[in-house]
């Protein structure tokens, strides 16, 4: 394609995006596609001779449109928002064409300095302390980090490192990897499962503080652990501090955490992914009391503030301790002074960065902060609009208090019913929202995010939920409550806390269809030898674990199924698991060696009490931990 | 902005791209501006009011154009490239329309299966072995990561667990931090400084395998080192075999290493970041000989296969490795099975991400297999042709062997002239180079990268070389070699390889400029208050270790030059540094407590030998590891 093609196809394509957008309203927001939609319609290989672009540009609707989840449609209310706007995708444009990379300030020092400038507007917008901007009398200063998950990473990366070194020097003669084993994370039972994945990462015990009855971890309850865990001997050095939770948007007690931080020495972190947005307005900066005495914050402009994906802010007070934790001698950093240039390579995980500052700049000068203060004021208010409608209807409750611009609701009663009515919604594609976990309790969480949502739009989605549950709740339809106790709705939840046992974090299709549907449907599928043994020991490990499953084992579960005549059906499916008590499993060796896929020797072992083979290395030496 | 102005100011977009382009050999391909030239230019606050766009607009050219070093001009040769195209844009236009998230299959399943669909076409062009494309009969598969960086890290955590389960097995008594402790990894000296981050990130021991004087890390030289370590009961566990290293694009011995890797189980990870590009012509793949026995690689489509930043393909031989890196009870995947639809939350260090397998998609059949294969034959063809250039002149020497599209050269006799003469280039900015440090030889990059450039640019790029290099040796200019004994140009290369000591890696600013002008230029536009006793601690501690530093360190050391008179000139600083030898100094403490920027009480410390003062806590406290 050359300089004069694209100019055509380019303005067809804003003229494309012009019109996906206006009328996104009219698409399905949750596609009704089954795994594997976009395998069939593709070919195995690339093409060896380049193809015209109309080819290229018509299979954009006839290949990946229909299987597309419309993030941008005023009827999504699943997850956290994710928006995008003109401006934000002017800036990008032009940032691909640039395509410059900026490392170090000299790899493309407009990229560098104009980060450091929208990253002083942003803070100062949310009301952070001078300490955290880039200024001559500051330590700190902020950074375009691609997600907030990697914000937690490195926040508890420098909290280590910074300990790390501390305790090293207060007790020379430890080795470093006794104090690293002792190191204790911190975060509220509410969290999101990065700070689990962070500390994973880190390789440092990771400790769920109880919430309280409103979802919010106080700094009372914070000390108690910590000291706890001192008198164990153990090094307290990091605690995650939640605004604005992934369940139900609660919000820590900042000012207490934050005071028992300083107290102790731990580094305290701020993940405000998707209520930081809302600080720009006075009125919801209450819950950054507290923010002088932390150490990092990270949000995302890239959820509710017009900043297309990725673009998470994040800050520091101190910025020499990020490059103690990536940098091999980072000696002569200790007492680094932020100046005029900066090399961000110092500030992340990766080397290379993108040229992201452009899209928060045009957003915020296009928009103007009272712009992006009315686009924020407005979702809190359709937000609580919805909670109207539901409260208004005596079936349904709102089982936590309504932040900002989510609304969880249940019906009363029966959990499995609200279950039920979920995935019912979810097939219908009308409306798309996906369930929490809180404290047991199964909601469905409603979250208010396009600025092209409109009073009528809110009604609408009312009027869809009431529809359905006017059916299920008659019996009408076929999305009944699921039969039989089915206990692990826990399992199929993107947005579970993450001290659920065992811990699965997993939001995908079978959390959206009805069980039995799922089962049918990818049995005409799939189709895996049969003499797949490795395939069957999986599966018979998962039917008898008890446990509870991601997508990708539940694919494995019906491949098996369709292989395996014995278990055709949901019903079997749940006496096997009857047969079998996971914790009290016995197996005997059989002399009889088979042959995996890959070659190495595999062994029959059969359960004692119920009669299941399964083929592999024996169950004891894989459940390692 | 409503959609009929995006469908306006899109166009004009998609115009502005297309001069800009295509008049790019036109700009300063190296930006001449200073630390803080955006500052001054753009206001401390962000408007309350929304701007109108052409305001926005108008500030590209005003504030952004002149600071970008232009990535995309047919006169940039340094780094490796990172290029963009026409369809490659395209795909992010719409990607950046739909703004969709993928951490699992539900969140947009076009969004997964795209992506497994793309890392298969890309895997089977460069002949990876089955094992590596998602199919019913493996366990491995494709992912698009952020960067390289990300890819090593993200395969060191999964041999890290791997090889944490295994020993745990095998010693179920020994804490694991007592495993962990004695966990080390291998790369070559030549390896990117990205493997020392994610060894520091993972905290492992990571050790240096000397290279050959091809630059080229052999099995038998790592086998060596795994041996003598094993010796002192450490746990070899993962090694990084780069292809294509960043100094001089010099190859790992692949075959060799891959069987090593067998032999003592050990994770072996091939960083192909530069190099993989080129491994879709059949005649560069012979360095991929060994593939069929490796776990993971990487290599970035966004450097040289006109897709742009971000976009790494990462290939694993057993995706449950990266669960058990990522997921917190890992055991249920043991036996995990890629089949249709994965969640690639699993697969990564953040929960989401961005669409990205359609910009691969749309490049991949745009050009055809046939029309990437020529883009890279013609950067290989006009790298030999510049070659030839410089061998045709006896001034110069070309000190390692041309591989790809990168050649390394320098004027025989001494590395000083050659650095001058590489600051003169850059400094008049017409084109644009890195150095790199060769085992102690101070070299020049010269990468061929834009699809734009032609032999007519080879031609005039090398005159431009030459002209520099006639005044600098006929000393008409006023870029001579650098006065004084300056043994520290290892510290100013980004591209230095990592174990140089202390190690520093770096490539800014001052790498590009003379050290006499950086000094004159940066203490005119710096000012500090004088009684900021902080900086002066740091400055002095600068000059009192005689180490190197990075860019930040360097404007620290500027800002101190204008607030203390006695060390006013670059003769002064060397002076200095000769008073104090880092080794032995000694400190009294006085009496006099001063008070920091940050109001905390600092002591005043001198040098016995030389009179230095500096303001802090002890030296001797802050000299922590």
């Amino acid at each position: 394609m050359d300089t004069e093609e694209f100019r055509i196809r380019g303005k067809e394509m804003v003229d494309y995006i012009c019109s996906y957008l206006d009328t996104i309203r009219n698409r399905r927001v949750f596609p009704g596609v089954e795994p594997g939609f976009v395998h069939g319609k593709v070919p195995d290989n690339p093409p060896i001779e380049g193809e015209p672009w109309d080819d290229i540009f018509a299979d954009v609707e006839n290949i990946i449109m229909p299987g597309v989840t419309h993030w941008q449609s005023p009827r999504m209310h699943a997850y956290y928002p994710a928006l995008t706007s003109y401006p934000s995708m002017l800036a990008e444009m032009l940032t691909n064409a640039i395509n410059c990379l900026g490392f170090t300030w000299a790899s493309s020092p407009a990229c560098t300095e104009l980060e450091m400038i929208v990253t002083n507007w942003l803070g100062k917008m949310i009301g952070l302390p001078n300490e955290f901007l880039h200024n001559k009398d500051s330590n700190g200063g902020g950074v375009i980090q691609t997600t907030a998950s990697e914000s937690t990473l490195i926040s508890l990366l420098s909290g280590r490192s910074v300990t790390l070194q501390r305790y090293s020097n207060l007790q020379p003669d430890v080795p470093l990897f006794e104090i690293h084993s002792k190191l204790v994370a911190y975060c509220s039972d509410q969290a999101h499962s990065s700070v689990e994945k962070a500390a994973l990462i880190g390789l440092v015990t990771l400790r769920y503080v109880e919430s309280d009855a409103e979802y919010s971890m106080s700094g009372s309850k914070l000390l108690e652990a910590v000291k706890e865990d001192r008198e164990k001997g153990l090094i307290p050095f990091w605690v995650c501090t939640t605004l604005g939770t992934t369940g139900c948007c609660s919000f820590d007690d900042l000012q207490g955490i934050a005071n028992v931080c300083q107290q102790e020495q731990l580094w305290c972190h701020v993940d405000a992914a998707y209520a930081g947005c809302s600080f720009i307005c006075p009125e919801f900066r209450k819950w950054l009391k507290g923010v002088d005495k932390i150490d990092s914050i990270a949000f995302n402009p890239s959820k509710w503030l017009m900043v297309h994906f990725d673009c998470t802010a994040m800050w520091v007070r101190n910025s020499s301790a990020l490059h103690c934790a990536f940098n091999v001698n980072p000696l002569y950093l200790t007492h680094e002074f932020s100046g005029l240039a900066i090399d961000y390579m110092h500030w992340q995980i990766p080397l290379s960065k993108r040229f992201r500052s452009l899209k928060l700049w045009f957003v915020m000068r296009n928009y103007g902060v009272k712009g992006l203060q009315e686009h924020i004021r407005k979702g809190v208010m359709l937000a609580e609009k919805f909670e109207t409608l539901v409260k208004s209807d005596p079936r349904f409750e709102v089982p936590a208090r309504r932040h900002l611009g989510l609304v969880v609701f249940c019906l009363k009663g029966n959990i499995k019913t609200t279950e039920a009515l979920l995935k019912r919604i979810n097939s219908r594609g009308k409306i798309h929202c996906v369930p929490a976990n809180l404290k047991g309790k199964y909601v469905i969480r409603f979250c208010i995010a396009s600025p092209r949502t409109t009073v009528q739009d809110i009604e609408s989605d009312w009027k869809e939920i009431v529809d359905v549950t006017n059916d299920l709740l008659s019996g009408n339809c076929s999305a009944r409550a699921p039969e039989g106790n089915n206990d692990s709705f826990g399992s199929s939840l993107l947005l579970s806390n993450t001290p659920l046992s065992p811990t699965i974090v997993n939001g995908s299709f079978a959390a959206l269809h009805q069980e039995g549907k799922v089962l049918d449907e990818f049995s005409k599928i799939i189709s895996i030898p049969r003499d797949n043994f490795a395939m069957r020991k999986r599966v018979r490990g998962i039917l008898m674990s008890g446990k509870k499953f991601s997508l990708d084992s539940r694919l494995d579960l019906f491949q098996a199924l369709y292989t395996d005549k014995k278990l055709r059906t949901v019903k079997d499916i749940k006496e096997s698991r009857k047969q079998c008590d996971p914790e009290s499993l016995q197996f005997s060796e059989e002399s009889t060696p088979v042959t995996s896929p890959k070659g190495s020797p595999l062994k029959k072992n059969t359960c004692e009490k119920c009669g299941h083979s399964t083929y592999g290395y024996k169950i004891k030496n894989s459940k390692n931990k």
